[in-house]
């Protein structure tokens, strides 16, 4: 039976090489790759989903599956090799539904249609991309077909991000989470408005460069397993254990972007970095399958939103990098005390760019985002009627109307790459992230201490062994149950965020 | 007919994305990928290789070629299909004489090799490097065992690189040019020397990068197609028909470091940058089994050498270029006329290193090395005499003995790689390079007034259509052959030589 294990688990080591030198390709794609280097690339990345399709859904492993299935059966369903058996067993049923035909058309369309999208948004005119759109749609409709029966459309291409939860599930959180996140905005716009004019000046680039590693190396992401370089969306993959990579980007004008995107990229990348060593190229750490390595794509989240918001927008880890800051901008914060800059970094204002939100109204772009995807697959919404629903919508959640679909529906690259499903794991993440908080203020009571002194050890130990370690091991509900004794609650994070606001806009 | 020739054809596509991405997978071993990366690139590499055995000594293309055959053999011999038919067909029957075991093991070995060869040379200590070695020779012997029988062991290695030679043929080569060059480089050393001492100054590395980025996009190498980057050994890589990218390296307290580097892999990356769009995923473009694409490694060379040495250290070249170098180092120059450059650059004399070494000496390193490689496989020489033979054939051939073995018998990467037969293409490259320029002086009569203007059109204009366009439509004798009339020929190299340096050296 070691035997039988080994074999598996040497072919999905062989399936997560396979899957890391794609996330190669698309890093240097994102990072260095000369413009007319693309049409190569893609041929390249279109080979090897085919290659990885056709091996996760071999017969062999298939066999193997059928061979160890009546053994695993009278094993203790909690260890290792159990859960392994488990977890490659639904990845190869799931994926052996999908025909690598559309796999390849799939990829194929989605290479195409970004570049269709790009153009749309550069040139604002939607009805470019509008059919890739609708090819990508009629294929995503296919796709949640060969998973039928299906309670709803939308589970089987949720499933692939946030694995076991139930479109309804997210009905049910958001349903509350708009309420109270409505009322948390509505008080806030009552208040005076914080000054971030501050934030708008000029920065070097390189002075930025230059914090932002050092704020990423104090926490514990190291030189010699990672790099950092820029693309124009950040982003970060794992190309294999010892070498996990993110991007930021620079806007000379405005402080927090390159800022932001730095500490959440380093959240994601400490992340991936903690796997158990006895992890590295099995089930529990190798990327198989739609999605990403981690439990989910909303605990992935959890883990970035945790470094970038409640860490790196903290009153207590400016009190140590502010003055480092000024170091770097001494002329642009000169006037700027701390209270006021962290006051800054936190104003709270609807706007049209979900990258660019703040926290108090994130999760509303995400909410209209699902919305809309919903009302796509079930047919209620064509895609030729997107724009006007969106204008809507974002009337409706933020009070705002883009002027342009540039501003608007063309703002995110998700759809054209038929990423339906992904978006409400952005704002669960934010839910997921604290909830771990209040666990770890639980656990590590002087937490706001150490990172008032910026000393990350004993919170990156903590993140490691609790969740960053286990990979895959558990499912998100798994580890966030067994951590807080609960499963996705909005609560603890209206919470956090009325506490924080209420001494900011002193409502 | 038409289809059976597309269902092939498609497969060598497939093969050639694997290839390409092997190739990214080295780039960014050796520019970026961070430290702890290594363990996982190195099983990435060793899947792809594995991989792409399979599938060239697949089942499926043995049978396509055999369906084919019948037809082939009705066909003109010099029709594209017929020619592509051929090369397919004699790379599948090379390959499939190796066993796929030995390509694992040879890539796992060499891979170990390589760290071990790497530590030997910081250490200045052959003996952590020599059992790997003595692996590395019984594997190849085995290797070339696989094609018995042969005229001489070294003939299936050297073949790799340069299709069609024989060890026969070079020794017939490399002796009647041993005694010219050897020739040469006693009458140049009863000359005065010529000062080179202006080259070692403190050169700034962004003044160098920068002076080479101008003159590598004079000649034709487009930022759109490529790119350069920084590797402790300079090389040039086909990432894709619009992507091939060069590195170089910089000492900050010698110019000709970076400089040369920086010409002759620009001269590679036109190269392959020719190549005719048609052949692109075709066999005449793809890179299958081992060597590299076009024709061969001597042909490969002869395009570097002749854009760093024929166009990059002649008189004419520096007319134009050594006032604008002096806009980049001006106080370094102040005081040295161009004719001093244009001699400085041209110094001969003989030295421990072969990458440092002049055109009139660089071919007696190859020489000795390919003698020593050739006793090795023999088993007339024991890798554990290989330090004392070294030192003997530098006195022999150059007139030096190595101080240690880091600076002898370790300075070349090639035998930890297990490339034996790879160093005489060097020297052939060189040869090639003199004769291909012979025939454009009377192609292009005006080519050195043309290079005093820094205009560069025609010249690349003449190989592209000449030679980068054909891939390996040809072999590099029916190419030489087609455009010169002769063969791989010695003379047109020495007489180059000659006339160069009598008018430097004044004998």
């Amino acid at each position: 039976m070691q035997a039988d294990f080994k074999e598996l688990n040497d072919r999905i080591a062989e399936i997560d090489d396979l899957n890391r030198i794609q996330s190669l390709l698309y890093w240097d794609l994102q990072t260095y790759m000369p413009p007319n280097g693309s049409e190569a690339r893609s041929s390249q990345i279109s080979v090897l989903s085919r290659l990885v399709h056709e091996r996760v859904t071999s017969e062999q492993i298939g066999k193997k599956l059928e061979d160890l299935r009546p053994l695993v059966s009278q094993m203790d369903s909690n260890s290792s090799e159990a859960r392994a058996f488990v977890k490659i067993d639904s990845a190869y049923s799931k994926l052996t539904r999908i025909p690598v035909e559309w796999v390849s058309e799939f990829s194929r369309l989605t290479t195409r249609a970004h570049k269709f999208w790009a153009q749309a948004k550069a040139e604002n005119n939607f009805e470019l991309f509008r059919p890739y759109l609708e090819n990508i749609l009629e294929m995503r409709r296919a796709y949640s077909g060969f998973f039928t029966p299906y309670e709803h459309i939308y589970d089987p291409l949720l499933d692939d991000y946030e694995p076991g939860m139930k479109t309804s599930d997210i009905k049910e959180v958001f349903g509350f989470l708009r309420v109270r996140q409505v009322e948390l905005v509505q008080a806030i716009s009552k208040c005076p408005q914080v000054d971030d004019s501050f934030l708008y000046q000029d920065f070097d680039e390189k002075a930025q460069w230059d914090f932002g590693l050092e704020v990423i190396r104090k926490l514990g992401f190291d030189a010699n397993n990672g790099r950092q370089d820029k693309s124009p969306h950040p982003f970060t993959t794992r190309v294999g254990a010892g070498d996990v990579r993110i991007t930021t980007r620079f806007d000379p004008g405005f402080l927090n972007s390159a800022l932001f995107a730095t500490l959440h990229e380093c959240g994601h990348a400490l992340h991936s970095l903690g796997l158990a060593p006895e992890f590295v190229q099995t089930i529990f750490g190798a990327r198989i399958g739609p999605g990403s390595g981690g439990a989910s794509m909303a605990l992935n989240e959890s883990q970035s939103r945790l470094i970038e918001n409640l860490v790196g927008r903290s009153y207590q880890f400016w009190q140590y990098y502010y003055p480092r800051l000024k170091d770097y901008f001494p002329a642009q914060f000169q006037e700027v005390s701390l209270e006021d800059f962290y006051k800054g970094i936190n104003q709270v204002k609807p706007s049209l760019i979900r990258v660019e939100a703040d926290e108090g109204t994130y999760n509303l772009h995400i909410m209209l985002r699902m919305e809309l995807e919903i009302k796509l697959l079930e047919g209620t919404l064509a895609v030729k009627d997107l724009p006007a629903a969106w204008s809507e919508g974002m009337h409706d959640y933020l009070g705002l109307v883009p002027p342009n679909d540039s501003q608007g529906v063309l703002q995110d690259v998700h759809w054209s790459a038929g990423s339906f499903g992904y978006f409400p794991t952005y704002a669960l993440g934010n839910l997921v992230s604290a909830q771990i908080w209040e666990k770890i203020l639980q656990d590590l009571p002087d937490i706001n201490d150490q990172i008032r002194q910026a000393s990350f050890e004993e919170l990156l130990g903590w993140l490691r062994e609790k969740i960053h370690r286990h990979g895959t091991k558990y499912t998100a509900q798994e580890l966030l149950i067994s951590l807080t004794g609960s499963s996705i609650d909005p609560n603890p994070y209206i919470d956090y965020l009325t506490k924080k606001y209420k001494q900011i806009y002193r409502f």
